[in-house]
Order: structure tokens, then C-alpha cells, then sequence
């Protein structure tokens, strides 16, 4: 029964990530902010619905668990904007891990090495999983602020160069997205909602 | 591109599900309903992390997807409370099927048949993957309202076997669950978040 404490009490404590609000707004909900566990749903669906475009092999699986479980972090950390200053980062890192080790801490030894080494794959982006998981992480609010007037990049006076350096992992990973992301930026740069440059 | 635009049409739609609004209570944001969204991402980690407990082979990634498909269909046709009368799920069924039709129909023939069909799975429950998830969609509630004093069940007064039935897909698949939930409801009952009977 010890194991089965463990997990309750880490699903319970992954209640907190729906407090957890982001930069995201939620047009249909009155333009509310979204909160980092319905985002991670979102994601999830986006990389199974979008798996087919890497041209390298992924296993969609894992990228779903991953995205799954990549903003968990944040219940302790807090959510940090994509587009935060360096300044703002500051530390953010060591807050993340702290957390990793608390959360993923609850669970039993083997599940707690297998979802940190998930999340640490997720963080490093260096397998061809970890940066479609990235990839979709990234293109997904740029398809929110498209439908948004803009979003978040024009309540921050974003700039073009900044959204194109950040759906980077497209690139060589699933070349048609690139391709549409790159369109969609141009599009926001013309209707005034992302700053040339 | 006609694909891609078709795609991203169903991931746009699927932000609707954050504005479905269920009985549950999210305690740590202000005891503030939960959406099925987040709900999706809490339950499918819920079976993520308890797989192991089926004493069935359960297709865990399945059982995921499933779960993350399962209540897209509540962005038209609403959410149903679990304990609801015949009379007000009249006419429900319908209502989800048609839902189905019209918001999987967005994607392209293959995917919209493949999510069909894991929908139409989950809804029937008879292979142990679609039990399972069933389980998962129902044992999460108690454990929510285990931890803030009956939560939906106190405001519905609902019956101990009520609940002891909506369970019961424990019983033969994951019977550690199934002793856990009967634990569980008779501490309610003696709490008094369950009426007895
Ligand atoms: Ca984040």
C-alpha cells in the first residue's frame, strides 16, 4: 500500500498545476488566462494530431508523456514567459530542478527516475523526441496569438526576430511547419501585433 | 497544406473544451470548478502513473490517448454529472455522437476515423484498454472529493452505492484500486460526505 500513497499523493499534488497561469489567453473563455495543466493537455493533443510532419523517427508516445509532464515543474517554480529578460530568468533554473526533485520525489524510486529523466530529456532537447516535443510546446501559442489579435507578443511588444529564433526547432525537425510558422509571423508583423526586426 | 490547415482547425476548436465546466472543485485555485481540459491532462497522468496496476495487459499509450480524447465531445454537448437523473440524459447520447461527427470531422479522413473510433472504444468499454481508462475517468473524482470534505458528492447528496457502482471497473481489473476505493468510501460514509444506503 506504501507505493500506492506515494502515487495518490503525487496525483494530488499535480492539482496545483491547474494554479499555475501562463501568459496564454483563453479566447472562448472570456479571454481568461490559461493555466499550465489545460495547457499541457492542449500540447499533447497537438503533437499527436501533428506527429506525422517530423522527418525524423519519433516515438509519439513518449513525446506525449512528455509534454504531459514538461510544466510540472512550474507548481513550484512558477510559469516564466516566453520572452522573459535574462534578468527575469535569473535562477529559474535551480528553482526548476528543486522542483523536479520535490514533485517527481513523491512518486516511488523507479517512476521518480523515469519521469526525471523524461523531464531532463525534455529540458536538454537533444533527442530527436525531446525537441518535436519542444517544437510543438513553442508553435502552439504562436497559433493561439494568431487566432488572438496578437496575444501575448502584443501585450509585450514582441519582436519577429524573437518568434522566429523560438520555433527554431521546426526547422531541420518538420519542415512543412517551419514553412507555416514562418508564413503565420509574416502575417503578424503585417496586421501590427509582432514588431519587425 | 489543405492537411495541416484541417488539423490545426481541430486544435484551434479543442481550446473550447477549457470553457466546459465540470462538478469537480479545483481546492488549491479557490475551490473554482474544474474544466474538462485540464481534467483530460490530470486523469491521463493518473493512468500513466497506476498502469501497472491492471491485472489485464493494458496498452498504456492507448489508454493515454484515449483519455485525452475522451470528453471532446462535451464542447458540444456539455458535461454530464456523474450521478445525474435518467431524465436529465435524455437525448445526451445523441448529442455526443453528433459532437463526435462534427468536431473529430474536422481532421482528415484517416485521423477523424482513427479518434472516432478511440472515442466509440472508450464509450462501449469492452476491451480491457477502454475499462481501464474508464477506471482511471472515475476513481480520479473520489480522490478529489476524499480530499476536500465530499466535494461534489456532499452538494449532490450522493448514496455510497452510487459510487460504489460507478467503480466498479475496478473490481476485476485492478483489484489493489478496487480494496483502495471501498476503503475510501467507507471513510466518506463515516465522514459523512456519502449517504449511506
Ligand atoms: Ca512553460
Amino acid at each position: 500500500m506504501k507505493e500506492l500513497e506515494q502515487q495518490l499523493d503525487f496525483i494530488l499534488e499535480l492539482d496545483n498545476l491547474k494554479r499555475v497561469y501562463r501568459q496564454a489567453l483563453v479566447k472562448p473563455d472570456g479571454n481568461r488566462q490559461e493555466n499550465s495543466a489545460e495547457h499541457s493537455w492542449h500540447v499533447a493533443m497537438l503533437a499527436q494530431t501533428l506527429c506525422h510532419y517530423a522527418q525524423e523517427p519519433v516515438d509519439v508516445a513518449r513525446v506525449v508523456n512528455m509534454l504531459l509532464i514538461h510544466d510540472i515543474v512550474e507548481i513550484d517554480a512558477g510559469d516564466t514567459f516566453a520572452f522573459a529578460s535574462e534578468h527575469e530568468l535569473d535562477g529559474q533554473q535551480d528553482k526548476e530542478f528543486q522542483a523536479a526533485n520535490r514533485i517527481f520525489g513523491l512518486l516511488p524510486d523507479t517512476q521518480c527516475r523515469h519521469v526525471k529523466e523524461l523531464w531532463l530529456e525534455f529540458e536538454a532537447a537533444n533527442t530527436a523526441d525531446a525537441r518535436f516535443a519542444k517544437a510543438m510546446d513553442r508553435i502552439l501559442p504562436l497559433l493561439q496569438n494568431m487566432q488572438n489579435e496578437g496575444g501575448s507578443w502584443a501585450r509585450h511588444s514582441v519582436k519577429r526576430s524573437q518568434v522566429v529564433e523560438r520555433n527554431k526547432y521546426l526547422e531541420g525537425l518538420a519542415p512543412e511547419l517551419w514553412g507555416y510558422a514562418l508564413e503565420q509571423i509574416d502575417l503578424a508583423v503585417e496586421k501590427g501585433w509582432l514588431l519587425s526586426g
